[in-house]
């Protein structure tokens, strides 16, 4: 490891998962969190909690903002554990000089995003530094859900299970490059940011056989494949056309050089369904708004443990590796 | 309120309680947040829940650093309400070119004070951030309590009760201000940043009557026997040379112009205590470490409802007043 720390530890790929291994995992090291789930399931498997800092910039884009951003990110966090978003805590570090205006439209956008999940914020901190200590505002939101249905876990996907997404991957990201970049996109590109809770709601109210979710946000579904196929000792094999990408996505992706799978969303997740049920679940998914793309992206083999093969249309074959290298700072 | 957020509004006092009842109450009003305790009160009265951005700056100093202070003082507002800290999740924004082996010495620190509270970390989020866009590392940590003891709310306060401190005051203020003017301490002036559970554990374990508990963090002594005043609808009256202070703290506050009841201490609380078992109490605090000045400062009265009073030994009376202005910013 880098004697100092790097922007590409904070990318959500290879260079951020070896500082939490060798930093945090190696001194608090305990059974739950070495279980790297989305949340952490506590109080006999009751309760799922989970802990987010959002840093994004700009702090208002196309589609979200960093209040709904903040309500989100912790809340998807709990659905995808199959938990009810119930209970959240919000710690805010402001800058000195920031607009008390943005700072009220934030708060707003957080009580809109916190009726969709019918959670409350019940304990919070505000810290003001001086100028120059942080840029503009920080926010840290971290969650209580109750599991409504246990056993949701990312290391128990098998060869019984199809791999979904629920949506058209990369959004986000390329939202907030356009966003910081001042690419004018007169188009009808925005950030995905959504709070994924009702979907996983209709899931289980269907009696869906869940495996495993898990939103795909810094990192992509590149990301999430990679770890799914390590926590579960699995190879997911994913056929590349049926990623769904828009036509914005993609420009933007040209222009960055970066894989649509490697760009992070905020309302877009990967499910592993038990076969019986993927189908149904996709025309479940389908039935929310944005979702029109929902699809069976790929499934699980043994063909290269622990590795993501994406298969071409032409029958061609390489392996989709973990993100790594700087990516987009401060992308949520 | 002013247009643009000041420092005054991160004080822990007046002003910081303005902004936190304009914006944020007012967005997301509910009964547990309006209770204002030190930590949310959830699950039918069973967990403790608490938020809490730590922004010191130093982030090393006599006594503690900001790891050891991040376990404290998240843990020590769940001890506040008769809970054992269980769990907590641990969320780090980095600077770009931060030293890895200054990180590796925090997250020892906070594995050392988890260990102390008996509470392991089950998640964790891990952010960096362009140079400049954060001073250094800001941590968050939230926390999970088991309530050992219910009922305990600042709201419930009477003239049955005595008010207690559990040890000298205005340490960990007056070490931040020496440590940041670069002010040569050759004395034993040190934070007092420690875990409290043990005393609060220790307190419950001989049944004492306990009614309320807060530790006294920014704003000190003085911010929390005004909030208490006005939470419970009475007047507290304090004799001002029972306040322990030692030399070394009132030295600085000479220098800074503050009293020592508006320093901020993280390791100190004040207690109010049914009057039968306030002198039994003072006896187990005197137990502890740092404690041996533990003792009855006050008492609670109708002279003027929401008031505190400072009585001195001469015989007269002013009010100790809510803190307000910019105190020290960065002070935890």
């Amino acid at each position: 490891m880098t004697k100092t720390i790097t922007l590409a530890q904070g990318n959500g790929g290879q260079e951020n998962n070896e500082l939490i291994s060798k930093v945090f995992y190696k001194a608090f090291a305990n059974e739950i969190l070495e279980k790297s789930e989305d949340a952490a399931i506590i109080h006999g498997g009751e309760l799922a909690f989970s802990t987010d800092s959002f840093t994004v910039s700009p702090l208002f884009f196309p589609g979200a903002d960093i209040g709904k951003l903040a309500v989100c990110g912790t809340c998807n966090d709990l659905a995808m554990m199959g938990a009810k978003p119930k209970y959240l805590t919000c710690s805010v570090i402001i800058e000195e000089g920031f607009p008390v205006r943005d700072l009220e439209k934030i708060v707003r956008s957080m009580k809109k995003e916190l009726e969709v999940n019918g959670a409350i914020v019940v304990s919070g901190d505000t810290k003001v530094v001086p100028r120059g200590s942080v840029d503009k505002i920080f926010i840290n939101t971290t969650g209580i859900g109750e599991v409504l249905k246990k056993g949701i876990s990312s290391n128990n996907i098998t060869k019984d299970d199809l791999i979904l997404v629920n949506r058209d991957i990369g959004c986000h990201g390329a939202t907030i490059f356009a966003a910081r970049e001042d690419i004018d996109m007169s188009s009808s590109l925005e950030s995905d940011c959504a709070s994924l809770y009702p979907q996983v709601k209709a899931l289980l109210d269907a009696d869906i056989k869940i495996t495993a979710l898990r939103d795909a946000t810094r990192g992509g579904v590149s990301a999430v494949l990679n770890e799914w196929s390590k926590q579960s000792n699995i190879c997911i094999e994913v056929e590349e056309e049926k990623i769904p990408v828009s036509d914005e996505v993609n420009g933007i992706c040209e222009m960055l050089g970066f894989e649509a799978a490697a760009l992070a969303n905020e309302g877009t997740f990967v499910l592993a369904i038990n076969k019986e049920d993927a189908h149904r679940a996709v025309e479940i998914l389908k039935t929310f708004e944005n979702n029109s793309h929902a699809t069976i992206i790929g499934k699980v083999t043994d063909a290269h443990l622990q590795k993501v093969i994406l298969n071409s249309s032409w029958g061609t074959k390489r392996f989709l590796d973990t993100p790594s290298g700087e990516l987009l700072p401060r992308i949520c």
